[in-house]
Order: C-alpha cells, then sequence, then structure tokens
C-alpha cells in the first residue's frame, strides 16, 4: 500500500548470517522460553531480511544527493515501472505464462510468511516441521491446480491413458497426500515443543487459506478470460499508486490508525481515478478476443484455444438512461439510449471494490506487521518490501472478481455441461440424450418425433 | 478415544464463576502480559469446565464402593449406551434430523475449542471478538450449508421465487457476509492488543476449517445416502469401545508417546473387531432402501423423496475368488465364484481407515489437549468429556468416506447432469438437447434420423 517508508541502508547477506548464528546459540540457551512458546519478535525483527533501499552502486551514487523521502520515492517508482512492464511481457506471452508466474509468486508469499512463523516461534530445532510446511503447500496445490485442469482441461486429460487416473482419482490422491502429512504431523509432535508446534501447524494452515486457494481463485479468473485479472491487477496497482500520489501531494486528514501514512485525500482521490481508469482500460480491452475469450480445450481441433462466441458481457448492448436524465435528453434533442459493453459497466463495482474495500486487504497486512513487530515481508522488490506486501489487496480482489463473475457474468454454461455428458461412458451419454429428449416433450419444449 | 483418566469429583458452577472473577482481576493487572501475548494456560485449566464423574445423586451413591477406575468404567459405559440409544433414535427419525444434530453439534465443537482460545489468550478486554468469531462461524454456515441445498435441492428452490434469488446469487451473499466480518476484524485492531488479535482470527479460522468446511462434508454423506454416515459412524465407535476393551483386559504394550495409555493389542483387536463388525452391519443396512438412498427432491412427485434405483454399490455382483484359492475351490468342488453387494467389500477399507489412520485424528486431539494443558475440550457428557474429545475421529473419517464415494462410487450422475440442464432457460434447454444431438451424431453413437 501507498506508505512512505525511512529506511536505512544496509548490507544484506553477510548481517544475515551473523545474526542467524547468534539467534541459533540464544536459543540454544534459552530452551525454558522455548517451552512456554512465546513468541519471539526481537528474533524475528533482526533477522527477517527487510526492505531496503539499497539497489546498484551506480544508481545509488545518482541518488546520493537526494533527501530520504526523494530517494525512497523514485526508487519506488523505479521498481514500479520495472514491475509494470514485466507484467506487460507477461501479458505479452498469454494466460498459460501468467498461470505461471502465479504459481510462482505463490510460492514466495508462502515462503515470506512461513519464514516469519518460523522466525518468532523460533523453530530453529524442528527442521522436520519446515519441511512438512512445504509437504503441506505441494499437496494443498496439487489439490487446487488439478481442480483447475480437471475443470478446464478435464476432455483433454480424459483422452490421454496416461492422465486418465489422475483426473478420476484426483480427490483421493490429493487427500492421501494430505493424509500422509498429517500423520506426519501428528507422529513428529515432541512433547517439550507441542504448543510451539500446534501453533505453527495453525500458521501453516491459515497462509495455505489465504494464499493457496485464493492464487487459485486468480489461476480460475485467468482461464475464464484474460481481462478478469488483467483489469482487476491494474484496477489495485492503480488505485495504490493514484492512492499514494494524492497522498503525497495533498495529503492532510489522517485515515486509519492502522496505517498512518494514508490519508482521506489520497483515499478519495485514489478512488475516483481508479473508476476513471477501469472505464478506459475495459473498454480498451473489451474490443480484443485475445482479452475476453476464455482459455479452453477445443475437441474437434484438439488443441488449447482462446478463440470463442463472446460471451454477452462482452457485446454491446442498449442502455436507457434514467428517466429524469431522457426526459432531458428528449427536450434537448438528445438520444435517449447508449450502446456500452455490459463488461465496461461491470468495471465500476470492480473499481469500487478495488478502492473501497481493497485497502482492507492491505490495513490487515499492516496490522499483521505490526503484530508480529516487522517492517515487510521480505525484500525481494527494492524499494517495495516483499511480494506480499504488494500482494496484499490483490488476494482479496481476485476472490471478489470470482464470485462476482460466477454469480453474476457466469451463465450455467450449456458448453461446458455438453463436456460433462461427453465425458461419461458411452451407453450413458445416449441414455442421457434419451433422457433429456423425454423431460423436453413432457414440458413441451420438444415435439415428440424423434427416436433413437 | 480409549483413555482411562482419574478425575477428581468437582462442582461445576459456583466455583466457574470465581474464577473467573479471580482470573479477570489478574487479566486487568498484567496488561504486560497481554502485550506481549504470552499463552497463559493456567487461566484456561482452572476455567475450562473440565468433564467429572459427577453424575446424578443416584448414581453417585450406587457407585461409591467402587474403585476410581471401575467408577469412571461404568459411567462411561452407562454414557455410551446413551449416546448409542441417541442415536438410534436420530437414524429412526430419518436423514433431515441427522443433518439437524451434526449442525448442532457442530456449533458445540466450535463452542468448546473458541472458548478454548478466548481463556488461553485472555480475550476478557476483546468481547467484541467473541462475537466475530461466531459471526465467521454464521457466514461460513451460511455458505457451507448453502451450497449443499442448492447442489441437492437446487431444482425446488430454482421453483420459489422468494428462494430463487438466494440460490442464483448464493456466494455472492456469501462473500459480501464474510468480508463484512473481515472489515469488522480489521476495524476492531486495537493497537495494545494486535498480537492477541491476529492470534484469535487464526485460532477461528482453522476450527472453521476443521468444524465447518468438515461438518458440511458429513452433510453431504448424509445426503448421498444415510449408509454412508451410519456405518463410518459407528465403526468409529465400535474401535474406540473395542480399542478400549482389549486395552483394558489384554493391554501390555505401549503403542505411542502421545497417548500413553494406548496400548498395542488394544489397537490390533479394536482393527479386527471392526472390520468384522463393519462386513456385519454393512450387510444388514444394505438390504434396506432407507439406508442406501440418497435424499433427492423429485420433480415429478414435487416432494423430498428417498425411493430410488440402487446405485451399482448397493446391488448384488458376482466376484471371482482369486486364482490360487480358485483352483483349490475346484479340486474339492466348491463354487468358484460369490455374490456380495459391493458395497460390503468397499466397507473393508472403511474400516482399515477407520482403525489405522481414524486414531490420528484422536492423537491429533490429544497433543492439542496437551499442548495447551487442559484435560478436556470441555465437560458436555459425563465420563466422556467434551462434545470434540468423542468427535475427533469422526471429523477425519467423514472426510475420508467423502472423498473415497466421490472418487470410487459416485459416478457422474446422468439424473444430476439432467437436473442441471432442466434449470436452464427454456431455449437453452432445446439448444443443449440439440448440441448433444449432433455431437452424438459425430461419434457415431446416434443415427441421424432426428429433427427438432
Amino acid at each position: 500500500m501507498a506508505e512512505v517508508r525511512q529506511r536505512t541502508t544496509q548490507s544484506s547477506s553477510p548481517r544475515r548470517e551473523e545474526l542467524k548464528a547468534a539467534a541459533a546459540a540464544q536459543a540454544s540457551e534459552s530452551e525454558e522460553d522455548d517451552i512456554i512458546g512465546q513468541p519471539n519478535f526481537q528474533a524475528a525483527g533482526d533477522q527477517l531480511p527487510q526492505s531496503s533501499d539499497k539497489t546498484t552502486e551506480a544508481l545509488d551514487s545518482a541518488l546520493k544527493d537526494l533527501t530520504p523521502r526523494w530517494r525512497n520515492w523514485v526508487i519506488r517508482g523505479i521498481f514500479t515501472w520495472v514491475m509494470i512492464f514485466g507484467f506487460a511481457f507477461i501479458i505479452y506471452l498469454g494466460p498459460l505464462a501468467l498461470v505461471v508466474v502465479v504459481f510462482m509468486l505463490q510460492i514466495k508469499c508462502f515462503h515470506e510468511i512461513i519464514t516469519i512463523g518460523c522466525l518468532v516461534y523460533r523453530s530453529y530445532n524442528l527442521p522436520w516441521f519446515r519441511v512438512l510446511s512445504w509437504y503441506f503447500l505441494f499437496a494443498s496445490n496439487f489439490f487446487f491446480f488439478g481442480e483447475s485442469v480437471i475443470e478446464y482441461f478435464g476432455l483433454l486429460l480424459s483422452r490421454t491413458d496416461f492422465l486418465r487416473p489422475f483426473a478420476t482419482y484426483h480427490r483421493f490422491i490429493s487427500f492421501s497426500l494430505y493424509v500422509a502429512g498429517f500423520v506426519g504431523f501428528v507422529c513428529s509432535l515432541v512433547k517439550k515443543h507441542y504448543l510451539k508446534q500446534f501453533t505453527l501447524f495453525g500458521w501453516t494452515h491459515v497462509t495455505l487459506l489465504i494464499i493457496v486457494t485464493q492464487s487459485h481463485l486468480i489461476v480460475q479468473n485467468i482461464l475464464e478470460g484474460f481481462i478478469w485479472v488483467l483489469v482487476p491487477v491494474s484496477m489495485i496497482i492503480c488505485n495504490d499508486i493514484m492512492a499514494y500520489m494524492f497522498g503525497f501531494f495533498f495529503g492532510k486528514t489522517p485515515l486509519i490508525k492502522l496505517s498512518p501514512k494514508k490519508t482521506w485525500e489520497g483515499f478519495i482521490g485514489g478512488a475516483v481515478s481508479t473508476i476513471l481508469f477501469g472505464l478506459a482500460l475495459s473498454y480498451y480491452m473489451v474490443q480484443y478476443d485475445y482479452f475476453v475469450c476464455p482459455t479452453r480445450y477445443d475437441d474437434e481441433k484438439d488443441h488449447i484455444s482462446m478463440d470463442c462466441e463472446r460471451s454477452p458481457a462482452f457485446l454491446l448492448a442498449e442502455y436507457n438512461f434514467p428517466e429524469t436524465l431522457r426526459a432531458f435528453c428528449k427536450l434537448v434533442g438528445l438520444p435517449q439510449t447508449f450502446k456500452m459493453y455490459p463488461f465496461v459497466l461491470h468495471s465500476i463495482s470492480m473499481s469500487i471494490f478495488a478502492s473501497v474495500i481493497g485497502p482492507f486487504g492491505g490495513f490487515f497486512a499492516s496490522g499483521f506487521k505490526r503484530a508480529f513487530k516487522i517492517k515487510d515481508f521480505g525484500d525481494t522488490i527494492p524499494g517495495h518490501g516483499g511480494i506480499m506486501d504488494r500482494f496484499d489487496c490483490q488476494f482479496l480482489m481476485a476472490t471478489f472478481v470470482h464470485v462476482y463473475h460466477s454469480s453474476f457474468i457466469k451463465i450455467p454454461n450449456p458448453q461446458k455441461l455438453l463436456q460433462n455428458i461427453l465425458m461419461l461412458p458411452a451407453d450413458d451419454q445416449v441414455r442421457m440424450f434419451n433422457m433429456l429428449h423425454d423431460k423436453l416433450v413432457a414440458r413441451g419444449l420438444l415435439l415428440n418425433n424423434t427416436a433413437t
């Protein structure tokens, strides 16, 4: 979120090693504390790699005359653009490339949060536990990503002999994987560390709940159509930047205690900019099939395709102006209706969520960081902190878009129902056809002139 | 799980009040501790209502001459039978009554775990937080139970004008409810209590994950057919009782450190008994349509029905004995095949899970209780502890049965696909029919003699 933080330059690697050794020594001395399970903030604050403004020598010398505020602003700005260009390049590569990127970001986010948990609750003497956390990440990804693959490419999987059992028994395999981890956890319980182990078990599961389930929704959004991710992600970025800019230049009235640098001016400026930006971006993107078509396996052409018959949300529709405005239009001779893509109007709901509720994802992350007395989730992006610092609002936004899409846009898809029928055994397909035929005749929707 | 615990008789209510007052006083003195967020076991251990052998005056005087070990055994035995008869009565009432009971048990389990969390992390000064926990319980139940209702009775809902929007926008409403809670949580953050609040937030969510999601699976199992819940639940109970009996009479070799009273003799005796019991019970139940038929809304008769065409798992099938045994049977003139209901054979897998993996649910619960230095989750059932003490293994078992059922039993149900099609708008139904027709003709499964 848009915050200006004063940061001291620090060199990363050697200091970290030194601190780790010191902390390990301290840990072996303070076994007593371990048993109590009291969180250790000092260890976390010292050891966690924190965001720094240190970038390259060249950039450093170029910026050395600036005040820290401006210095931070410039570095943040540069890396914002680096990220925007990276993002644009991924758009160029296509939806499946973005799925891979989401997958990698998810792993990095998980890593950042688990690292904090392990440092705070000092799990040096539980190496087995860290392995278990990663195992749970693997098992839950196997489950969730598998579900998406089966949902979108089930027909393709059911054609390949080798993959068919994975599709059919996917849930059973996932559950077995999870249960193995669960049994492993129970077996790894050590009397002295019960509390710590259960705390970290909970920590791992809450992290999985936040990161894995939501990134799985992002993947589903991507497969429903590139635009369902690109527009919301851009909205959050736009809101972030504009709230920061408005706050930086006009900010006076504080907004919320959790994030003291946030102001009402930034909040309102951000919201208005996001709505305008969202309308413009949607209107631009909705023109291209590349952005609006879902990624599907095409049974006939036998390849993954992004050609589609546009869904109604992406076709021009005629809207009436509200009653009073219409009367006025009639008076002055203007048209009383306008044509627009429904998606562009839906973008307003998304913009409002992105700028009103979205920031709460950031407040939540801020509160979390304050609770565990850390400044950033990591030091992955210079000037920005960890990946989680940048993606705190994206997760909530993705869930909103997913729910919004499945509630208001996704009509029960005849195409997908058809796919499900075609995955049945051959005689069931015919049986299904006959049952449907009889029902439709009974409902008077079909004449009874058909026989099989 | 089968454990003998020495318990001291204690009178419940007045002592509890007294302790609560003392703890509250202590809490207000030790603000410093609160900020650190160190868990307070003393408070939990003292205040949490713990299981007692105290029952009624009459029973007490009848049992007063017994040694504590036998006394505990008798009380436990009596209340085991009380529970078994209660369970039988619910079976008599039918699947929808069991859904209501599961719902109530789930609320009680949630209450037990949240109470422990609130006591351990001393949340007296966060009354708002307890409300939030219950709100999250409400929101997640609204979501999960709603999903089940829509899945099984969607056609019924879509017929009632008043309920249709709930069915259509169910996910959006659920998400809005959750987001309201999330925003409430962020707004309720108080600087001094950040750590405690985030810890309890995590605690609430892990509890929801364990209790609500899994009890939702139990509900789905019930609706898939009464037998899918009755057999597994009975298996766990049988394994519990038999492992306890075998352990009590023959137990010598300790099994696992977590539960020192568990023995290999109990484990093996329990497993063998459970498999035999499972076979017998399945064979008995599978005879009755009442147990094997799913609960469905019948479109034609316009009521919820439990009549069905039996699924293959409940129809006699012919099995070959293994090769070597077959040769022997041929020699001595015995039949080489046998007829059996597939479900009875599936019951073996369930028995094995119930007796091998099931207990790990109990070990996990034991470890949890040890971690937080409590003896029981509550005092709901005399001689047994809280509801959670009795249901620790049931949750894991229900998830297994759900996954097992959906992987190996539930064939993509033409009946349900048909229901989904019939929920589409009328012209989509016809369009769907034509698409299916063309596909089947293309695949050579249908002659092209039909026209609409």
